[in-house]
């Protein structure tokens, strides 16, 4: 086999994989959005199919001749087709590490889970929720170990969402953050901020045409992207030509659906913006989830959250809302969405609270990976860590440890991305600024120059970099979490006047 | 290998073909609800790879092996394995005989298409997408030849909406009942009925409910069903565990979408109550598209316009629509829903006048498939058979040609099975009121004894009989239109008064 067949043969195989995820992504999309409550059994029967399609599109004999072909000759192959090469087939050695038997049967273990939390959740109800937990931490050790047993296996799942990131990394980081936030935390959870509005109840076809009119103000691509409603907002891709975001309305937290869609429309843009020929390769999508949730909140906090972006806000909410923001100027609804407290719901946390919300779930995740936790105690420590990182108390385990959807979808280890994001974004804001007028532009309703940048220095390259690779390269700096503690510093100076 | 050991191979092959079925079925149906615009071309390569694999998933050696052994050992099987293994062969050797770049090319054609159309229909621009009908055609032509090259191609498409049938008997069943019905169309035409109400317009939010109240009256079971909306109404099935159907609402035309809902939830019932043990094999759905039909507009003609339904449908209508139905009498409801009247549209079209627009489609596909027709004179034929059988004037091709979705998807010779399913509907009727007090049990909003003979009679089978078999033993007597004729008489003596 010569390089130019080799090449024509990854280019088969890649498209047999894509149409693999595809499928697999939209019918697990289907269960989030339209699929009748009792299809799960019939869909966990496809899902496992698919699930060992996949994996034997991945780990086969042919695909290792290609891709040693391609690599015995790497100083031939263009750029793009010598990191196709590369990235295949350090996915492709790790996954023939995980027996095939295991990874159906997480697939199987996760689709089932994910209903039972879905309606443990509804129904407040974490006991039947909790054998999930055991078994899923279960597998998740047994996974790490097959891709690496002389790792940590927790680091082996922190490494599959942020490539080169490990405990020792983010203890440090979460130890900085923790250092400069909590100060912070202290010293404005006490000062009074008028925002009583933000709970009026405001007509939820309203707040679907607010989401249409941020989605166009974002400048996202509607030809390519839809916006749906799940009870937990997310994003889905299944190439940058078919993009999906979904939120939640509810009629008395309007600024609880539309920071949702500014959100998973950071998510979006990232996507819709990756270079079209990596499209239907393995480099296709973004590069990792903490670069991915950078994006996301990037949208959501420094650009949804500024004077600039409140001053086109502003007037939306006035002509969509005009009984329940007739009384509210614009600065008090600056302040307002940006007001510091300690919370119980993560999606919900402002800027400042956020990271702890994270940094208590990391906390979790690794006494969970070193059996200090199990399903037993862990909403008891759940509720523990929230009294002593947030001083709260958390009244019932919906709004505890069932909040969120990671841990049924089988994803430990995810979290940090949200906080690595948040201070990734930082930096990134500290670099945008030298280069372009980040503020003025969105506050005359231009995106344009903040999506190109993004596009230009993040998003085009997909995965042709790693997240170690792609952060300082567009930053032009090495990775710190000072710029977010400055950043967030002077955000609360102004919002406080402190 | 064994009898033991080929129906184990069985289930694991047939599990496979269904996964990819869902895939497939779960995309188009995406496609049709959700799926961005601009998605086309990514689902297109992903509906491509999918194709190629449920070829090879049926034309392999491997099922060749297994069915030889099961065929071979035919007496020592189960009733219904030894359907599975005739079934699955049959569609196996159909199958092999189309060149499996034909299936692709097709896919490729009709998922083209289909967009095309879409956008054709919005835009009254028939000429973007006549191309596309001769190109279907052609490929349906040399489909044809594969399966059978003794045959007639238009034969050939007939058999494989309704297995048995072809034009010598549908020119004789349809002649019948042209010679039957144009008497009638001409009698009730010019006789006046009060109708105005059912354009008033109706606020689509209420039109929901009414969907959910009627899915609810028909018994159907929420839990493996749902209903969403699209441009042109239909029902999608997975498993009889996972079914989709979905209407149009329309402001001011409250009945369109409303017998849209009883139409689709007839077929969703068929689907529903197909036997447990027949899901995840060959047999697992409906027989024929005519007798899906012949479901679908039971529930929606005989059951939905009879007098005892309009007596359940009314009070909902006054209370949900309470100033729009202020001044209508049950009796004049019920006389509305009913008034004969040529139309422009196949979907609104009522039950007398309905069998003249499938005529007009077949007399199309015959003559397409013969040549007489192309894309080149087609609007004009339409426009002229219209003007023929109806007596009607098109006004333009959105509302002729490009009315309905069937042939961009690439079915011709499916539209009989309308009329098949309304004749065979009108003989199933005569044998249940042997059995069941029909529409006493309706009236009093028991669906439970019409569900329970259906799911006895019909449903349950599956493809376990053919549409030959399942019609003449659920009726106790041979296939006649005349059943239909005679129905259709009465109904309108009754409600015309003649």
């Amino acid at each position: 086999m010569n390089v130019n067949e080799a090449l024509e043969k990854l280019e088969q195989i890649e498209l047999k994989i894509y149409a693999n995820r595809h499928a697999m992504s939209l019918i697990n999309y289907d269960a989030y959005t339209r699929a009748p409550k009792g299809s799960g059994d019939a869909r966990g029967k496809t899902l496992s199919v698919l699930a060992e399609e996949g994996y034997k599109l991945m780990v086969n004999d042919a695909l290792r001749e290609v891709l040693g072909v391609l690599l015995e000759n790497r100083d031939s192959l263009s750029e793009v087709d010598r990191r196709r090469a590369e990235v295949l087939f350090e996915d492709l050695e790790k996954m023939q590490r995980i027996p095939m038997e295991e990874v159906i049967a997480f697939q199987e273990l996760t689709n089932k889970a994910q209903d039972v939390w879905h309606d443990a959740k509804v129904n407040n109800d974490y006991a039947s929720f909790a054998p999930y937990i055991d078994k899923i931490v279960a597998s998740l050790k047994r996974q790490s170990k097959y891709i690496d047993s002389d790792r940590d296996a927790y680091d082996v799942q922190l490494g599959e969402y942020e490539k080169g990131m490990d405990t020792k990394k983010l203890d440090a980081i979460f130890g900085e953050m923790k250092a400069g936030l909590r100060p912070l935390i202290e010293k404005v959870s006490s000062l009074p901020i008028r925002d009583d509005f933000l709970r009026r109840k405001c007509d939820i076809a309203k707040q679907r045409e607010l989401s249409d009119r941020l989605m166009s103000l974002m400048g996202i691509d509607r030809n390519h992207c839809t916006i749906d409603e799940t009870e937990h907002p997310f994003t889905d891709n299944f190439s940058k030509y078919d993009v999906r975001i979904t939120t939640h309305y509810y009629d008395d937290a309007v600024a609880s659906s539309l920071y949702s869609v500014v959100h998973e429309g950071g998510h979006a843009l990232y996507e819709l913006h990756t270079a079209d020929e990596l499209q239907y390769t393995c480099l296709a999508s973004g590069t990792s989830m903490g670069v991915h949730e950078s994006q996301s909140r990037f949208y959501e906090n420094i650009i949804g959250r500024s004077r600039a972006f409140v001053s086109r806000l502003y007037p939306m909410l006035r002509e969509l809302f005009p009984n329940e923001y007739s009384d509210v100027s614009e600065d008090e609804l600056y302040r307002a969405l940006n007001k510091a407290e300690p919370s119980l719901i993560r999606t919900e946390a402002d800027e400042l609270t956020y990271t702890m919300h994270i940094i208590i779930r990391y906390e979790i995740e690794k006494m969970l990976f070193s059996g200090e936790v199990t399903s037993a105690n862990l909403p008891e420590t759940w509720n523990r860590l929230y009294k002593e990182y947030l001083g709260i108390d958390v009244p019932d385990d919906k709004r505890g440890v069932l909040q969120d959807s990671h841990w049924s979808g089988g994803a430990m280890g995810y979290f940090p991305s949200y906080a690595l994001g948040s201070a990734y974004g930082a930096q990134m804001l500290a670099a945008m600024q030298k280069d372009i007028d980040v503020f003025g532009s969105i506050k005359s309703g231009d995106f344009s120059k903040v999506n190109g940048w993004l596009e230009n220095k993040i998003h085009r390259y997909g995965r042709m970099l790693d997240p170690t690779e792609v952060v300082p390269k567009a930053c032009g700096s090495e990775f710190s979490p000072k710029y977010y503690i400055e950043y967030l510093s002077e955000k609360l100076k102004d919002v406080y006047g402190i």
